[in-house]
């Protein structure tokens, strides 16, 4: 007999709605939803397509947990701490201050513990998360002045929002929250005196670099800030197999390849600004004891009233201190050394 | 009218094999190849099955390479440094010594230019290649007895493959090529000095610490080894369009998870090693420094004879300049403060 011609229900076709937190003009991060939607398309033959729409298009950029919660759309592109005015405990998927690297953060997620965690956390929120992208240890910030020590702090008017911007309240600094839009003419006026963005390849674009030429560094309060794709229970559910096997893999491609993408594009944007006049200081030690001692102020305070965030902070804070002891070895043995030669 | 039912014709039934290059008893590198495997079945409803084979199985560790040129297999799961032997821009795809940390090594291939030079050094051997997994900066080796200076590594007997050995013997080592399983009756009888084999997780098992309990760091001749899955390209030629996308996005996800798995699993190991007596050191500037300055002799030297090697090496060596000098602002502030803390 001959063998009857593989004849097969095809899947269904599926039709998502995206909304992204972020707008073009991030690209690097707005892009990783587009490229993750164009991998499921054309590994399902064109069949469940997911459309990307960037922040305001559809759904505000800090309107997107709401919109998939209530399903006016079926996934979000995001990072999860935009919604720490519900819970603190969204930072634990994206960052906290003298956290995880993104290294460690995708070790914790993937292989650590931390995805049953935060899976637990999400399901009130009616919400299945995935990992999918990086920037990276971030830029400490623009500054019109040079911070010399911790007295300099006092009474800043600085552009950081969410937890980081608590702990530089502690320190005396007035946190301010302000449109990444706006920032730029808030310098220039000197309605603020500080503010921090991405990285030298975001920071770049915005032009910080003419009117507040101090560029600090590190970023401590995103030592490596995990983008998600929060998506709808409900409609994950509905999903046959395959397709959440694709989707699945696609979001950890989104996460490799935008931490790379940012590795390969911030050398030369950090060397180009530094042509242009920006002026790179390390943070005085002085500020970043002071720093890390109220970053575990807020930890310990917020565990003592919050039990979601105290049942994600203990095991991450253990996760966190292995971590550590271990990436001070092999890891910074090697780039101490290596980091400091001329090839 | 009604619409019809979704009637398609179904993709292929197609079967690989994989030949691996690794043993199932480096079960974090070998399970890479099963999860990509079994993702890629999942993804397909069960029609494209790549079944995994372990070192030796059906084609020898360091025969893979041959298997899938001459189409015995369809793909391996290998580290390609395995066959400088047979060109030492292998080396590229995988490491060389001070060369690229496991993220700059994402950077260069997926956005700086590495995968297409990587693609046309491939192209002669009818191999397509993709990143498949990293172990990050790996362990200095273990030593019988302490290294205190250069002086100490002459006439060192120590087991060391590929331009990591080139190194030590320029350094005035010995270097020997001795499989995983004899590395231990090797040191206990002292018929080598030393010996290095991958990180904490896999080192413990082989019990070195017992023989030769002097454990150095770091690894500077693989600061971030990727595995790469390499496939006939004949074979991937012949791939329905959806399929090859399911597999370049799970080799990707094979990436991004094997690092976070040694980063998850390391530090607990390293800790065990250390409760067990084994005794961490850093090797002596001296050795760095005369380990760093043969690297470069051997790169030059190579470069001069070698045109593949030369094509790769001029703009790998740029991008790890600039790579460097971006990594050690805002990642090395960031680790050089906060490792040191106690969390």
């Amino acid at each position: 007999t001959l063998a009857a011609p593989a004849i097969a229900q095809a899947q269904p076709t599926i039709k998502w709605r995206l909304a992204s937190s972020f707008p073009k003009s991030l690209d690097t991060i707005y892009q990783a939803a587009e490229d993750m939607a164009k991998r499921v398309k054309a590994a399902t033959e064109g069949r469940f397509d997911i459309r990307v729409f960037a922040a305001g298009e559809i759904v505000p950029a800090f309107g997107t947990l709401d919109a998939v919660q209530n399903g006016t759309v079926e996934i979000t592109h995001t990072a999860s701490y935009y919604f720490v005015g519900k819970n603190k405990a969204f930072a634990f998927d994206t960052a906290l201050p003298f956290g995880l690297t993104a290294r460690q953060q995708n070790a914790w997620t993937y292989f650590g513990g931390g995805m049953a965690l935060l899976r637990d956390f999400y399901r009130e929120f009616n919400v299945v998360n995935f990992p999918g992208g990086n920037t990276g240890v971030q830029m400490g910030g623009w500054f019109r002045k040079e911070i010399k020590s911790l007295e300099d702090i006092k009474g800043l008017k600085m552009r950081i929002p969410g937890i980081g911007g608590e702990v530089f309240a502690k320190l005396g600094a007035v946190p301010q929250a302000i449109p990444g839009g706006d920032i730029y003419p808030s310098l220039e006026k000197g309605t603020i005196d500080a503010a921090e963005w991405v990285g030298p390849y975001d920071d770049e674009k915005l032009g910080f670099f003419k009117v507040a030429p101090n560029y600090y560094y590190p970023g401590w309060w995103e030592p490596g800030p995990n983008l998600s794709f929060l998506i709808n229970a409900k409609e994950w559910e509905k999903l046959p197999q395959a397709y959440k096997e694709i989707v699945e893999a696609a979001c950890a491609e989104a996460n490799v390849r935008m931490m790379a993408e940012y590795d390969a594009k911030n050398p030369r944007a950090l060397a180009s600004l530094l042509s242009k006049g920006a002026k790179l200081h390390a943070y005085p030690r002085d500020v970043m004891d002071a720093a890390f001692k109220a970053a575990q102020e807020i930890y310990a305070d917020e565990s003592g009233k919050n039990p979601a965030f105290k049942k994600l902070y203990e095991p991450w804070n253990r996760f966190r201190n292995e971590s550590y002891q271990w990436a001070k070895v092999a890891e910074q043995g090697f780039a101490t050394f290596a980091f400091n030669q001329k090839v």
